[in-house]
């Protein structure tokens, strides 16, 4: 029982467990070696021109056979043995004689100076290619019964498994990782795209993301909210691109035309980012940064339960940075008047809790802007 | 042998096969009932404040007891039994008789009537969590001997390990199909960032976008060079957002400085889109646009040998609509006009194949702009 069964009990259990390729290719050419086998490994069908086939694992009494074997899977001598033939064809192959298979020439003397007598080469496979071949060398002619072949193709079959599955659980990661970059590069561009124009903005759009995300962590949203909220506040203006230069930087005061003009930013911004897939409601907070918890803000006077918490902390980060700056219509209004603002409005306007905690973070907590 | 080897052996068929979750699960169920249990069935412990846990799969003889078990991971007499301590322990949960175990009482008259006398709850884990149960019932008492036990075990793990090799897989292409989508959606957005500003930009990148595919499509392009060719594109006169509206809609002749200034975009549209990490060489397809072969071109005055592909391919369908469209300072030239212009740059300024495949698309093959 121990024969059949053992080796495939392992072979599940290294596979299980394996956290690295290279160390279930060992393990599992260790476990054939156990079986009763001379020698077994593992090669990689190289896809250059040269057509090597690479040893990438092996065990057993390997000795210099496998470095001087030279197997390849082009159209040549070494590339028409047993490995060659089973890259091509996807299938296993048997070699239950070496001295009588012609196609064993190459390799013939130095298999008997190492006392290989017969082969199994069996495919390793994804949907597409062979990936790899699993080579299993027995001392004796004739090693490879229909039972022994099964329990072999079963390692092999679980072996490619395996290997699939580490590289399914790595690439995951990878991809996942390279969408969440991509999302943060996103974010990056639209906001250097703006900076290219407007470097004012730019620089609000840098303070206003410092300071909500402060309130943000003071307020103990989670960490997936918090970074919601750092990109959205890094392009929440982005929108002023549709807002001609000269309204923008009006020295005097807006005509009511002109402020019409400038509360079209939101929905423009929400435009600009609504098409990227972020998995943060990054439109949303952007429309929403204006508007006010008594329904008085725009674009669609939302009221507090209508608005997005994310919204109501950038609300609060954007009026503080906004009146701290100088405008090109007054000078610098200064801390204390920003504060003096968000607390007469907490309530009415600004989120209770936000404007507590921003009046916390710069009174008692030391934050400030570089 | 069979008893333990043939579980084992179709077990790892079903998990290197399977490819639905529900399927494997199923699959599984059915090979421990062949075995020679009363029932098998897989449930998922909810997250939510009930705290079921929810049958997903079964075989055997489940009748209506999997239906009036009510199971449970709470702190609550239905919680208490051997499927609620397996999701809080992690670890297997054996009863050796239901008769005797005071935590099976909310159970042991449905138990009895179905033949029910012993049961083994294996919990199918992650890295960080149980996300399943396998639950194994016996007609006998003390069923679960040392060997059986093992055997079941490594059926558990062999389906946990499947379990979540399926996943990596489908979470795998979801990441994957994240990414790219994000990737062109980043595009988009700063697209529309653009777009917002200046419309007459935005219609000549989607018509730059068009022909400079179409060629790369005569010039037979891998798909993927293609697809990079659309994206940078769409995008290639972003950097226009550094020129102020008044030099770019200049109806007069453009100063020296004016027309520095407009070169100017190249760079700038290079360095916002520069960190996004684009599987295509997006960045130095904007850069390199008004390269021209013989060095002529602007900024570096690249020669043909050092231009990519993808930026000839883009400088002639950029020169083609230009040429074709009105500007501020002149009207269209008209398209014998702009095919004149690439024709007598030939080799010169412009790549010969793409001339040549331009000509052709707009003389032979009936491309027009929409």
């Amino acid at each position: 029982m121990n024969r059949a069964l053992l080796p495939l009990s392992r072979g599940n259990e290294v596979v299980v467990r394996a956290i690295e390729e290279s160390d279930l290719l060992s393990a599992m050419c260790r476990i054939i070696v156990e079986v009763g086998y001379r020698m077994a490994w593992v090669g990689v069908p190289q896809q250059d021109t040269a057509r090597t086939v690479t040893p990438v694992a092996w065990a057993g009494e390997v000795g210099q056979y496998l470095e001087k074997a030279h197997i390849s899977w082009a159209d040549e001598p070494r590339g028409h043995g047993p490995a060659g033939r089973a890259v091509r064809s996807g299938e296993p192959q048997i070699c239950q004689d070496f001295s009588t298979d012609p196609s064993m020439a190459p390799w013939i003397e130095d298999a008997k100076k190492h006392r290989i007598a017969s082969s199994a080469v069996l495919p390793l496979k994804n949907e597409s290619s062979v990936f790899s071949i699993l080579s299993i060398y027995s001392a004796d002619t004739n090693a490879f019964d229909a039972d022994e072949l099964n329990l072999l193709r079963e390692l092999a079959s679980v072996l490619s498994f395996g290997i699939r599955a580490l590289r399914d659980h790595s690439e995951r990661e990878a991809f996942e990782t390279r969408w969440r970059t991509s999302l943060e590069a996103t974010v990056g561009a639209i906001a250097a795209t703006v900076e290219k124009r407007d470097p004012y903005t730019a620089g609000h759009q840098h303070r206003v993301a410092k300071l909500a995300v402060a309130i943000a962590r003071e307020l103990q949203l989670s960490e997936n909210a918090i970074q919601g909220i750092y990109l959205a506040s890094l392009i929440h203006d982005v929108g002023k691109i549709v807002v001609p230069t000269d309204v923008l930087n009006k020295p005097g005061r807006l005509s009511e035309l002109e402020f019409q003009l400038i509360k079209t930013h939101v929905q423009a911004g929400y435009e600009i980012v609504k098409n990227v897939a972020f998995p943060w409601p990054i439109g949303e907070i952007v429309l929403q940064h204006h508007e006010r918890l008594d329904g008085s803000g725009y674009p669609r006077g939302l009221r507090s339960e209508a608005i997005l918490v994310e919204a109501k902390i950038m609300a609060v980060a954007d009026v503080v940075d906004a009146m701290m700056s100088r405008r090109p219509y007054r000078a610098a209004l200064g801390l204390d008047a920003a504060l003096e603002e968000i607390a007469n409005g907490s309530g009415k306007l600004y989120h209770p809790s936000a404007v507590a905690s921003c009046i916390s973070l710069f009174r008692q907590k030391g934050f400030h802007f570089d």
